[in-house]
Order: C-alpha cells, then sequence, then structure tokens
C-alpha cells in the first residue's frame, strides 16, 4: 500500500531530538529565502518559450540521467529474485545516439519507472522526485504498479493547465537568480527574449567553453567555424582564437552572465611559454596533437581563461575528475548523459599552483571549485580555500549533492576552510521541476550540520542562524558577483 | 573483575534511543533468518572430516591472523608502561615459514592470548571473539590472566562433545549455503563427500586461479603442472592453459561452484591482443617476463576470466589492492596470513573499463567487487555500480568489516548506487565459529544504518524491513546466481 | 551583543544526552592530568628569557598561522557583501621575507583581528583563541569590533604581570613534560639553561635535521657548514657528513631528546647503495643534483635516521605529504609559515616498507607517523600499526586537529589498529597559550568517541575510562620513551 503523498516537515533533519529542535529553528530561518541558482543546466529555451510540458515521461524520466541510470543498472538476468523490468535507456525514452528502438509512448514509459520506483530508496533522486510530485504537482499517491496511470493521468491534467508551464512555476519556486549554461558560440537569443520578459539579470547565462579548449579533439575544427561565425574574429590562428574568445566572453557578459565554466578531465592549470602553445595550436589545426600534446594544451587554456577573468570579472567554475562516456558503446547506442560519468582521482595541489600564484591574491578573480573526488576535501580544496583569498569552494557536486555526502563535505572542509570560503548551495540541476527540492534539501542538511555545532557548544545559535542565511543566500550572490562596469 | 559473559542485547546498535528503537525492529527481522556465506575461507576438509577441535588455542588463536597481528604490533621494547607479552608469532603457535621455534603448548598459547585481550578493545576482533565465546561455546568468563586456565578448561571440554562438532556447528548456526575458496587445481573431493553428506549445493567450492594467472611468478611452472594434470589438458602451451582454465572451471561448476576470485595487486582489466598475449605466455614460459609485462599479462587474463565467466555464468569476484607478505622477512620466519598483507589504493574506473564496456550489460555476466581502499566508495565504484547491470559492490571487505567501516560503506555508496546494486553482506572468514558473529554484526550495523534513514523521514519502515532482508538474506543469493543449465 | 565570555562545561561532546553522560564520566577522568606534550613548537628561548609577552596583538594574532591565513582568505574583492578588512599578511604584523610595509601597531592588529573574529566560525581556531582568552586571560568580553579595544587593554594589563610570564604559566598549564623542535645544529643553550632552572628532562629538545637531509638544496652548503661547527666534525664529505649527524644525536641526547622529527614531501625511505649515496652526496657538493637525484637521496638519510634511531633510541617522527610555500611570491613578500603550505596524496604503503622490513621490529626502534591526507587512515596506517610492532600512529595533525577531523581518525584507525598502537595526543603548536586548549579539546573529543563505543556497547565503562586515560597521558610518555642508557 503507497505511503499518503506528504512529505513529512522533518525529513532530512538529525534524528537526535535536542539537534532536530535546533535545526527546525534554523530551518525557519531559510526556507522562505528566494532561491539563488548559480550554476544550473536549465534550457533557457524552455522558458523562452514556455510551452507546456508536454508529458510526464518526458518532463521526469526520459531527460532524468540520475534516475535512468539507477533503472537500467538494476536490470537483472532472468531469474534474478527481483526485476526492475527495464534492461537499456531505449525503454525509458532515451533516443539520442544510433538509437532506432527508443520507446515513444510516454505511458509506457511511464509505468516502467513506477515499477522501478523501490530502485530509488536511499537516494536524493527519490527524495527530489517526492518533492516534485507532491509540493509541485500534488499527486495524490505515491508511484507503484498499481498507481501508475493515476498518476500518469493526474500529473498530465496538471501540466495541460497554464499554472504549470514554466514561468509560471519559475515565479511559483521563487527563483531570484537563475544562471544557465551555454555553449561559448551561443547566440544567447533565449537570453536576449528572457531578458525583455523578465527584466535584465533574472536569467543569466553560463560561458562554457569546454569543446573549444580541447584542441585536436573530434569536432574541434567545427566549433572554430562556430566561435568565428559567432564573434566575427577568424579563431583559425592563435591570436584570433584566442581574441574570438574573449569577445564570446564580453558578449556572455553584456548578455548578464557572471561566470564561465570549464569541466576537463584535469585541474592542470599550467601555462606554456607562449611560442608552445601557438606551435600547439598550430599542429592541433593540422590534426597532429598527441593527447599528451593535447591535454597540456587544455591547462594552458584554463590558465588563459583565469587570465581573462582576473581581466574581465567573470568567476571562473572548475569541475574536473570525470572522465565522460565511460561505456563508450552505451554512448554510441543511447547518446550522452544516461550515467555513464565516472569519477577518477583529482588533484588539486599542484594543478592550481599556476592560477592561484598568478591570481590567487588578485581582487578581480574569483574561482570555485568542484570535485566528486571526496578525497580532495580535506586534504587539498579546504587548505586551499583557507589561504587564497580568490579561491571559493563549490557546494557538493553530482553524486556528492546528497544528504549524508552533503554532511561529509560539511564536517571535512568546515573546520580548515571555515563557514564563508564557499559557493554556497548550487543545484547543477536540469531538471527544472526539482529546483526547489534541492534547495530545500540543501538547506536542511545544512540545519543539521549547523544545529549539532550549536548543541554541542562549538557555534553560538545566533551565528548558526547568520550562517545558514550565508548558506543558503548569500555566499552564492557573493561568490558570483556581477562583473565590474555592470 | 571481568564483567559477566553475556551480549547486550543492543550490542553495536546506534545510541540515539528513538534511532535505537526502530534498529531494534529491523534487527527483529533478520536476526532469525538463515547464513548465506557467499565469500569464506573455511576449508571443505573441516566439515568432510568432521574431526573435533583439538584445542581452543588451534580453534581461536593460532589460526586467526586478525588477533596474531594484533598481539604482535602491539609488543613492546623493555620499560614500556604496558606490555601484551607477546613478542612474535611463533609465541602464539604460528609455525608457517622457516620458524623452529612456533610455541606447541596450546595452554601457554591460551594464557598468552589471554594476557593480550586488552590489546583488542575497540576491534572487530573482539567483538567476534566475546560472540564465539558467550553464544557458541557458553564461556563462564572473559579473557584475562586470572581466568585463562578456567577459561581453557572450559572450552577443552566442550570441543571433546559431538554438538561442537564442525558438522553439529554447522546445522545449529543455521547456514543453508556455504561457499568455500578452492585452488583452481583441487580435486574437490572434500566437495564431493559433502555434496553426498548434505545434498548437493549446500557447500559449494569457488574457483581461485591467482597463482596460475599470475604468469612467471616463483612457481608458476609447478601450478601448470597441477593444472595440467587436475584438467587433463598439457596448459603448457597459450591455447592449452586457457582450455585447461575451462575445464576447470566446468569442473567447478559440476561440483556447485557459483563464483570465482580473483585477488591480484591491480583491478586493470585491460586485454592484450591475442599475438601479444600469446608471445608473453612463452616469455613466461621461458623465465624471462619482465615485472610490467607480468602484470600486464595478469591483466589480460582477468579479461579472459571475464569473457569465460559470461559464458559459463560463474559469478567473477574481484578483490584488488593489498600489497601481500609486506614484510618478507616475517614471512618468511613465519609464514603468510599472519598480518603483514597491507592495502595500497586502488583505481576501478579505467581498470574496470575494458571489461564493463565488453561484458557490463550482459545478461549473463556478474561482477563483484571489493575494495580495502575506501576512497574508491563515493568516487568510483558507487557511480560504477550505479550505471551497470552486471556490477555490484561487495561488502565492506577485511579490515573494512567492522562496525564504524560497514557504516561508512552504507553511507558512501547508497546515495549513488542504491541499496540493492549490492553483494549483500559476505564474511570473508576462515574461522569457522566465527561465521555467525559476522553475519550477526553486520545485520546490527545495517539496522541501525536504515534506522537512521527512517528516523530522518528518508526511508519508510516498511522499506526499511525489505532492505534489511535484503542485505542479510536476499541480496546474496540474488548476486551469487547458479550458472545457467544447473 | 557578545555572549558571556565562559566556556559551556559541555563543550565538544557529542549532543545525544545518553553519549554525553558517560562522556562527561570518561572526561572527568582526564580533565585533571598533567599535560605531556612531546610533538611541539614553542621556542625554548621563551622559557629560558621569562620575559613578559610584549602586547595582545604580537602573543595571539601576528605568529598564528591558523588565524593569519583564515583572515586573509575572507578577503573580499569591493562590493562584496561582507568584509573581513583584511587584504594581506603584513597588514596582520606580519613581517618576514621582503615586507617592508607591515603594521606595526599592535592595536590596530588587534583591531582587524576582533573584525574578523566571526571568520572563524566553525574552525579549531575560534575554540583554541576562546579557550585562551577566557581559561588563561580571563578576557571580560569576546573579540568583536565593539569591544576589540577593551579586549585589547585587558589583555595588555594582565601581560605585564609576574603570574601571566612563561615559566609562571607553564606551571599554571600543568605541564609535566614539554618536548621543542630543534634545528639539528642548535647549540641547544636554552636548554641547557632550562635543565638548570626546571631540572633535566622536564623542557626536551627535539632533533630536526630536515634541511640537512635535503641535499643541494639552496642553503644546504650552508647547513653543512654550521653541522659541521656543531659537532665538529667536516661535514663536507659523506662519511664526515654521517659522523657529524650521529655526532649531534647524540649531543641532543644528553640534552635530554627523546625523538627526531622529519618532514619532508614524500615518506619514502629506500635506501641506496653506498656507493651510489656517496656519489650522489658528492654530486650535490658540486650542485649538480637533479630533483629526482635529490629526492632519492633523502628517501635514503630518511632510512639512515631510522638505523641511526634502532640504534641510539632517539624516536622517529615522519610528517611528509606537505608542499611547502605554494604561492612562492607570498613566500616572498610576507615569509614562510602563513597558511600557504598545502597538503598532498601522501602514499605509506612501499614508501615505509625499506624501514619497516629492516627495523619494525627490532625492540629499539620507535616510529610515529602523522599524515594530513585521511585517505591513508585505514587504507594504509591503521594497517601498518597493527602489524608491526616499532610503528605507532600520530594523533591528527595539523588541519586534522579538530573536533570532527579527530573523531574521523578514532573511527578511521581504532578497528583495524585497536586503540594502543597510537602516540596518544601530540598538539604541535607554536601558539604557548593554546597548549591547555589544545590537549583540552582532545581530551573532550575522544571522551566523546569513547563513550559511544559504551553506549552501543562495544567496549565497557572501565575500559573506556582506562582508554581516555591512554590517550591524553600514558600513551605519550610510552610513545617517547627516554633512549637507552639515560
Amino acid at each position: 500500500m503507497p505511503r499518503a503523498p506528504s512529505l513529512h516537515r522533518d525529513r532530512a533533519l538529525p534524528a537526535d531530538p535536542g539537534v532536530r529542535a535546533i535545526a527546525r529553528e534554523l530551518l525557519g530561518a531559510t526556507e522562505g529565502l528566494p532561491i539563488v541558482s548559480m550554476h544550473g543546466h536549465v534550457d533557457a529555451a524552455l522558458l523562452a518559450a514556455d510551452a507546456p510540458f508536454p508529458d510526464p515521461a518526458a518532463l521526469l524520466v526520459t531527460p532524468d540521467h540520475y534516475l535512468v541510470r539507477m533503472l537500467v543498472s538494476q536490470a537483472s538476468s532472468p531469474g534474478a529474485i527481483r526485476d526492475s523490468g527495464v534492461r537499456t535507456a531505449a525503454e525509458l525514452g532515451v533516443a539520442g545516439g544510433a538509437a532506432v528502438d527508443a520507446e515513444t509512448d510516454p505511458r509506457r514509459i511511464w509505468r516502467r519507472f513506477c515499477a522501478g520506483w523501490s530502485a530509488l530508496r536511499g537516494t536524493p533522486t527519490r527524495y527530489w522526485l517526492e518533492h516534485v510530485l507532491s509540493e509541485v504537482f500534488e499527486a495524490p499517491v505515491w508511484p507503484s504498479p498499481a498507481t501508475a496511470d493515476r498518476l500518469y493521468d493526474h500529473l498530465a491534467e496538471r501540466l495541460a493547465q497554464p499554472e504549470y508551464r514554466p514561468r509560471a512555476l519559475f515565479e511559483r519556486f521563487g527563483i531570484e537568480l537563475l544562471a544557465t549554461t551555454d555553449a561559448a558560440t551561443s547566440t544567447l537569443a533565449d537570453h536576449h527574449a528572457l531578458a525583455d520578459t523578465f527584466g535584465a539579470g533574472r536569467v543569466v547565462p553560463t560561458f562554457r567553453p569546454d569543446t573549444l579548449l580541447e584542441a585536436g579533439a573530434v569536432g574541434w575544427r567545427g566549433e572554430l567555424a562556430a566561435l568565428s561565425a559567432a564573434s566575427g574574429v577568424d579563431a583559425f590562428g592563435y591570436d584570433g582564437y584566442l581574441d574570438a574568445l574573449r569577445e564570446r566572453r564580453a558578449a556572455f557578459i553584456r548578455a548578464g552572465a557572471r561566470a564561465s565554466d570549464h569541466g576537463h578531465l584535469s585541474a592542470d592549470t599550467t601555462p606554456l611559454p607562449e611560442a608552445e602553445a601557438r606551435a600547439l595550436f598550430e599542429r592541433a589545426l593540422e590534426g597532429r596533437l598527441t593527447s599528451d600534446a593535447a591535454a597540456a594544451f587544455t591547462a594552458h587554456m584554463l590558465f588563459q581563461m583565469a587570465a581573462m577573468s582576473a581581466d574581465d570579472g567573470l568567476v571562473m567554475q572548475l569541475h574536473p575528475g570525470v572522465l565522460r562516456d565511460h561505456d563508450r558503446g552505451a554512448a554510441a547506442a543511447h547518446g550522452p548523459n544516461i550515467g555513464y560519468d565516472i569519477p577518477v582521482a583529482a588533484e588539486f595541489t599542484r594543478a592550481l599552483r599556476p592560477v592561484l600564484e598568478a591570481f590567487g591574491h588578485h581582487p578581480g578573480f574569483h574561482l570555485i571549485v568542484f570535485t566528486v573526488d571526496e578525497t580532495s576535501y580535506s586534504r587539498e580544496l579546504a587548505p586551499l580555500a583557507g589561504a587564497y583569498p580568490a579561491l571559493r569552494l563549490g557546494a557538493p557536486w553530482w553524486f556528492l549533492d546528497a544528504p549524508d555526502a552533503m554532511r561529509r563535505f560539511r564536517e571535512a572542509t568546515t573546520e580548515t576552510a571555515g563557514l564563508r570560503n564557499l559557493s554556497g548551495f548550487v543545484d547543477d540541476t536540469r531538471a527544472f521541476c526539482s529546483i526547489p527540492a534541492r534547495h530545500d534539501l540543501a538547506r536542511r542538511v545544512d540545519a543539521g550540520y549547523l544545529a549539532r555545532l550549536v548543541a554541542e557548544h562549538r557555534l553560538d545559535l545566533d551565528e548558526a542562524l547568520d550562517a545558514a542565511v550565508d548558506l543558503a543566500y548569500r555566499l552564492p550572490l557573493e561568490s558570483y558577483p556581477a562583473p565590474r562596469g555592470l
């Protein structure tokens, strides 16, 4: 029997009654605050078009790589005691790559999701989905094989109403500021349209040049062509390439951008002598760059990005250490972003040294680092953030954006980095409707952490109240200042 | 004064009264369940022969490398405030290697153990021994210098009774299924005898070919000779070698085996081009393999083992990252397995990629990975297990099979891998009498973990009850399915 | 409004009422114990001269690199919501390096510190400072912009009184034994004077030869000259160099030293063939040593130090894995030890193997290892300490000497290494007045950890009481025995 579809008021708060009472008080100080979402992956077109969401599966299942991966991972061989009923991403409607057999019936996708609901136990995906279903869509029942159709109909009926269109939800969610992530070659047309609708600076782009900085990779020349077209500068030469990047950064800043975003395998930021960088660029154009040289060029370009940030004021965000498309066969069959991006160890102390020695005390430079390698928390990132004014630690990212992982982040970083050398919470989500769920969960976990410090007489209650508001609201605003001159 | 020799009903449950109450309820659902022990190191001969255990020291002290290492590690120099009274493994009866002076008087060994009892504070060895003494042997007192002889006499008297022979204990322990670990060249004679006694499939072998896969190592040619003899196939050529391995796997499957087990230094599974593998094999026969080439050959063979598993259905178990016989002098003097196997960092994301890309979605392939490097939990293993259907995380292994370490495992893996991409509990013990203690402790720690999720409103009680039974009983059965065709 | 300047009696104890009650009882057994401080960085000259501390800033702010780094790290760009008001270490009076603009007005430094007080929330620095202000100096108010001058005047008045001179505080703190850290070339004049004052063996030196072992580094020849002068042995040849080191160790032992202390980037202890070591030494004298060869020579010398320790009985302390002066510009501008020493990953299993195989069971050899890389706790250090009699784990060090980090250390090491293969608490502080605060905090955190084991029925109360005294008092004494023959 499904339990009553409501969320407990004390969800994700500590179990100890004394600590919980303090946590409730801290949560009271943040749960009404607006959402500042400075590192997200919602498509600006969603808000610009403001079309109704097509159906429950297209909204909540198919695009959610956390969910797709978990259901597929529990596919079992015949004879297993328990069976999720899902074998491949295509059965959940994922139609990327070479897929020709992707399920197109949203109701069938939805039933598969509901049949696999128990596979999500203990995961943050479960928490977020419960929040979305209950708080955003007033679901009458939780997902289960028996309730799948009733729930589908309920959601489909809601999605047809104007109050459930993207912009209406945007207002209902209390989003004060939303940063999207955009290819460096984007026209930013949707953002221009949104500036007309919402006013300037409420939905802002983020400059993401990853593919441009991976010289010699498949598709790189195409990226250079797009860069040339977007910037009006010929990017097929090293100087023009740098100028075109500068021009695009300026265009992003004009469109309200506050940050750039960089996700390469390594955090290395070692610059090359100019002549060598120039030579590698030429070699990349000729398609003759070795993989080591390509990595060295990317590191060089991260240094250049830092130098440009110190100059133009875009906050630099770095999140290294993920091996993308671990299963190349699955990527070919179903497309990227279906759960096969797997972390590897990431090193920061040596990797960030060039950028921190050059710009770590520069008043105009702001660097925010995210990691999915927890080993770097207390060993490298907290000591670095506790020393360099320019560096702040990003919120627990991706797989670590979950209750126990968030708690570990606080426990491993606060004693060395303090409570302010931080980005504050960022949600990093593609799933628009999950934005409030993610901020709510983070505020709860932080309330629990701070409440323990209060209960252990390590922090006064008034300080904890102040810190809770910092983490939820003030730090994201402070960590992503608008570039100078705006 | 020794405390009363009984175990507290709430041992290893969380201290918070509210969480403890829930944990008790969860424990109630698992404490009566049979034991499924799918990864153990009890010798099948013990059950086949069913002879009485010789004496308390030979049963509980000398073969327990957790215990021997801990007592020896606290040997102190003259003048130390506190002294365990034990200097070397030989003083505890360990007679491996070149030892000529090993203690042979079991009572003297037992007294040394009792004198060092306090050295075990805070360790799982202490917990397991208390359970064995109290629950299995109804000990009247805890070990101490003052009680050593009384306790020895009590145990010796018990061991002489038929109810304390191995098979009687096997039934009393409620073991439904026990997997042993056996050399790939074993005749499996004991298993055949046990199948006659207990019925087929209750005590089953596990295929362990480590020494065969480390080409060129000392003793490798002897292993090949044994392989040839056991399989009836000449293994002194690459093709015959592979055929002989296949034949032995088939023989193990006929004897009820469900899994293979692999413990090399690295998890690398990169296959070689066939010609290169063939050439390395020839070079190994000639004794001319470099250590790098030997490692590459082992990696290649792990890939071959995976391919054979996908074909014949033996579950593949991998537990890399341990440097065996760290102190080569101690190994020479006292033999292996006395505490000098020390973990090193282990990498999985890149190492497992070849096998997972090839067989990660194969319905007949099952891979279970164990680690003693906790850094891989949230960074590599949970993301991999949360993506690939073929991969499950093994239970916290070896040093990590302990209350706080088990809790850390759950906290670091569940949010990303869920509660089912797991092997469930396996005990990995050589100490027959400790099997119930280990399962009991794991069930308690899991009850405590799940109880916290319930208390924090992150999991419903009925789901937690279901998950507790999964972890204790269903998942081991499901994770080690009998090979097809049986 | 600043809170009343007193410390809560239950500070840093667990929040759960039942666990807290046990923790209070455990704390009761240790809070009156004397302080044994076997690894500190207080300057012996401080006690030898016994001059009054000059002013509050010189006592509590300028020399505290934990504090300086944290205030500087929160320097913000113009327009930030919150501003610590401090931009550089020089503004806090740090006058090392090339600094020409360091603040010299102690009151101005003090005001800056008070303005940045909230930057320390959640850090151990905050805890230590509160303890110093409240317990040592009876501060009437906590720091804040409004109270800065009043607090300054209060402290200045205290510092002028004889009861607040170093030796009076030393007695008031209840320090039974204090080890300082001294250059291997030190005359130890201050120690000789202190032996006259306090009696022999109460304030003892520690032999620190780091700069002598880093052959070929800048300044190395100058170090050799100092070594020659101090030892009376010409150290500009390999044999003389070793003899001079031996002579200095003997001089330290005569002055009461119990230990040597070694902090290089790596823990590698691989010895070189003698001819090769000799050749590298010669090459270093000629200034032609590559950095790889220099690292190999240092590793070789660590092995030599271990061999000398086995011979002369000085306990060997190792704390690798820190990249010193990460920001070379800051080091040049402000000097070393201002917060830019950043940890890197450290490996121990392979690195310590040569020394442990050679001396790990030697009754006269004692090795204590510290780390700031938590990943080595359960993976490498606890298994090694749980096997080799000679090895003990040092207390959580540096950034990890903080409540949550100390708890993680206990949880990650106890189950594998037990509660006695440990150094017990060492404070590692340069800040004389913080010594009692650090021992108090460690005793509280250990009481909380042990109380949980008791509450979970994993340890009896009488055992926990015994273990608490071990960790606070007995283990430091036992782990640093006086060399034989004294």
